[in-house]
């Protein structure tokens, strides 16, 4: 890739006086801190930082870049984990952190209209105290931010049962290349037109840049019941997932950790867990008597899958030690490694014992540990390929493994991201994911929004292409042409 | 609008050598069966209308349409109430009526695949014995098809606990207007790429002919629990419902019928239904447990918002026919006035009330009355406009309450379609509805995938426009352009 044009200090300029001073990063020093995101290899300096503060200053940023000729990376907390916010060179990264009001609460009619900058938590706490709560739960939630959840429709342990952040986003203001300013989708339901605003939730920063989203509030369960089982290995607890969900049983969050993620958890939080094969943290909501229902039987089938112990908190201290080991275990291995990646692939829930046991045995043969942590009730996976950075080749191996590893899950009739998006890192793999037909319909609606690509370019297509490079079948037939002319 | 140009009996031959001679109507008298959907004026007899049996056939349609420059308007079962499916001058209807079959069960991942004239209620059926159910039930299941629903994204009673159509299409096969064949969505959850299936799902036929759909399948709740209740006035069942979603219950559905609508459900169908100002029907569902505790709290709130009587049916027959009695209030009007239009806004849950009391207004304003039978849970009015045609005027001034109602709908902070989509008959609502650059951005997403306007042309948008035609804004400015040649 050939570099981009400086940014000129006119541009700069330009942005200063629109944004002040205080809200256009150019120190070189500054600008490192950007440089990457939850990726953390592949850094890349962006030539400016710009901290829009209202939808009237993104405005200006996408106009004074446009005209430029400059690449935009929106930015949200930087905690994604497929390089979707890395700069480009010579890009300005668009920077939401400064937006961070909650706007207007409307808990009649359950939502809540945001901007992106908001952290995904505070959303909940703010209406916690009158019984609500925002469901699209990741494990970085107290940290990341709702336009970066929109950019990668984030998911999370309790999307099994409610949905992922496209399920959540009821409406969003939007800012387009052009600069002109959509909102899409409405508080109420089943808003007319194109669903534009799902086409907009996971675009990845390549559509356009959001600077509202209205969320759907839910009301706080009445009661959780939760439990943790051991298993000799990942069959027996592959097996109680799928006999769960076979019972009609759908559980708040069923969530699967093999021998080695248990090892790290312990080492991180010093809980009192077992060395096991695996283990099932699983959670039941709603109101008490379906609750106590529903996690007696589930337990009852747990039992019959094969379990060796299972364990059901005192009290909700507990319960949160439970859920700490859990989504501290990304962190966790972190103890037992030097260094390792994290893969996101989904496959059907009825191939997870299948699947587990091909990743030991690819995990095997290229010589590495893999630990699995995951969403087993949507059958999202979350492979950790463990490796030393120190050992020559050694990268190189764990990324041809990670590699592979997203192979099996297409080819086994899943894909290659279940809820950190495609990015930087796994553009490579959408060309094994989808046809070039399919891949030539998301680049159509692509140049729609963005023509000159200067959104958040050499991100998810695996391919960069300008837009008027169309392939034949798209160019209109002049018959078309005609036959169009004299119809209107 | 000026007449396309005939359709040559060289096309007429082409399809015919495509799917049987027996697969294209052109005889006149038969055409005349295509000439409308669920909305029967405005008739107009299309000028072929092709059977295609498989992919491959709609492919060999869509070529043969394009290459002629003959506009296409796909059918399903022709039960619209939007004027969806009613043919353009001079065009060639495709209905998907023959591709009939299930394709494919996987009950251990809980979907279907199915062609796109399969009935509706026969999803349901085909996986009724095994415990499994498709959800989205518009009161025309019986009939309606999923090709159908597909475009128009459907809903019915049930939608408020389990979404819409879109909620419950996990993958489509769609023909594109260049004829290429896409592959939107998958079985697994969250595919990466952007949600083009989201915006095909609802897109009315201007984006593409589904051939496929993949379908969500759900196992049948354990138990259903039925009540129905009647009001002195739509104030107090307005207010019950309110109460009951302010709880914190998530009915399976909850739908209000006023004076009028009881009137002619009454007489339609002979329920001892007693003469009040307003009723709810409401089912609970889910396990025994949770459902018991569910009704019995809705009722208990039902009572305190000023219920004069609350009904549970003794057994099933009864629960169904009351539910006969509100699946059939649409049709049951026709007995109490010798036409009327059938209206579908969405407001806000909270206004409810207010709004029912100002159509009220409105309607003695207009000399004209308005019955109300809806889905009381998400807000989506049903209003019907009674009037009869052979009074002169009457007509015109039932389309300008109608009108009214949606302008008032829209005011409210909702939408002029809930389920029935926007066809031809709200086409000319869309410009109050939405902004102008909200429209355009719609606009760029149908000419990215149907540049010459040949889908189902003159539906959805207020006024028709070239693909080429675009506002300033749109057209890349040349820095751009410079900009991304050095980039690349």
């Amino acid at each position: 890739m050939t570099r981009a044009p400086a940014v000129s200090s006119a541009l700069a300029r330009r942005l200063a006086a629109a944004l002040g001073p205080a809200h256009v990063i150019a120190d070189p020093a500054e600008l490192r801190v950007y440089a990457c995101d939850g990726i953390t290899h592949g850094r890349t300096t962006p030539a400016l930082v710009a901290l829009p503060g209202s939808t009237e200053e993104v405005v200006e940023v996408v106009n004074a870049a446009r005209e430029a000729g400059v690449p935009l990376v929106p930015r949200g907390a930087g905690t994604g984990l497929s390089g979707g916010a890395r700069p480009s060179p010579g890009s300005i990264v668009v920077s939401l952190a400064r937006m961070r009001r909650i706007l207007e609460l409307d808990l009649e009619n359950g939502w809540a209209r945001v901007e992106p900058g908001v952290i995904n938590l505070d959303v909940s706490r703010a209406v916690a105290a009158a019984g609500w709560y925002y469901a699209p739960d990741p494990s970085s939630q107290g940290v990341c931010s709702i336009g970066g959840n929109v950019a990668e429709n984030s998911g999370g342990a309790h999307c099994l049962k409610y949905g992922f952040t496209t399920n959540h986003v009821l409406a969003a203001r939007v800012v387009l290349s052009d600069g002109s300013v959509v909102d899409l989708g409405g508080p109420a339901a089943d808003a007319p037109g194109y669903d534009l605003l799902a086409a907009m939730v996971g675009s990845e920063g390549l559509l356009g840049i959001a600077t509202e989203a209205t969320l759907r509030l839910l009301r706080k369960p009445e009661v959780t019941r939760t439990f943790f089982a051991t298993f000799p290995s990942t069959d027996e607890a592959g097996a109680a997932v799928s006999g769960i969900i076979a019972a009609g049983i759908l559980p708040a969050a069923i969530e699967m950790m093999d021998r080695l993620a248990i090892v790290a958890a312990k080492a991180a939080t010093g809980l009192d867990w077992p060395d096991v094969g695996a283990a099932l943290l699983m959670d039941a909501d709603g109101c008490r008597a379906e609750v106590e229902h529903v996690a007696a039987r589930a337990i009852e089938i747990t039992r019959a899958a094969g379990a060796l112990e299972i364990r059901v908190p005192r009290d909700e201290a507990e319960r949160q030690l439970m859920w700490k080991g859990r989504k501290s275990a990304f962190a966790a291995v972190g103890r037992i490694s030097p260094n390792y990646l994290v893969e996101d692939g989904v496959i059907p829930r009825s191939e997870i014992a299948r699947v587990l046991r091909e990743i030991e045995r690819m995990a095997a043969e290229a010589g590495l540990r893999v630990a699995n942590v995951f969403h087993a009730g949507d059958g999202n996976l979350h492979p950790l390929v463990l490796y030393d950075a120190r050992n020559p080749g050694e990268e190189a191996r764990a990324a041809a493994l990670g590699g592979e590893i997203l192979r099996l899950c297409i080819r086994s009739g899943g894909s290659i991201t279940g809820e950190h998006g495609v990015g930087a890192e796994k553009a490579a793999y959408m060309a094994e994911q989808f046809a070039p037909e399919d891949l030539e319909t998301m680049q159509r609606v692509r140049c729609a929004f963005d023509g000159a690509a200067l959104m958040n370019p050499g991100k998810v297509f695996p391919t960069p292409r300008l837009c008027g490079e169309r392939p034949g079948p798209y160019r209109p037939h002049p018959a078309e042409v005609a036959g169009l002319a004299e119809r209107w």
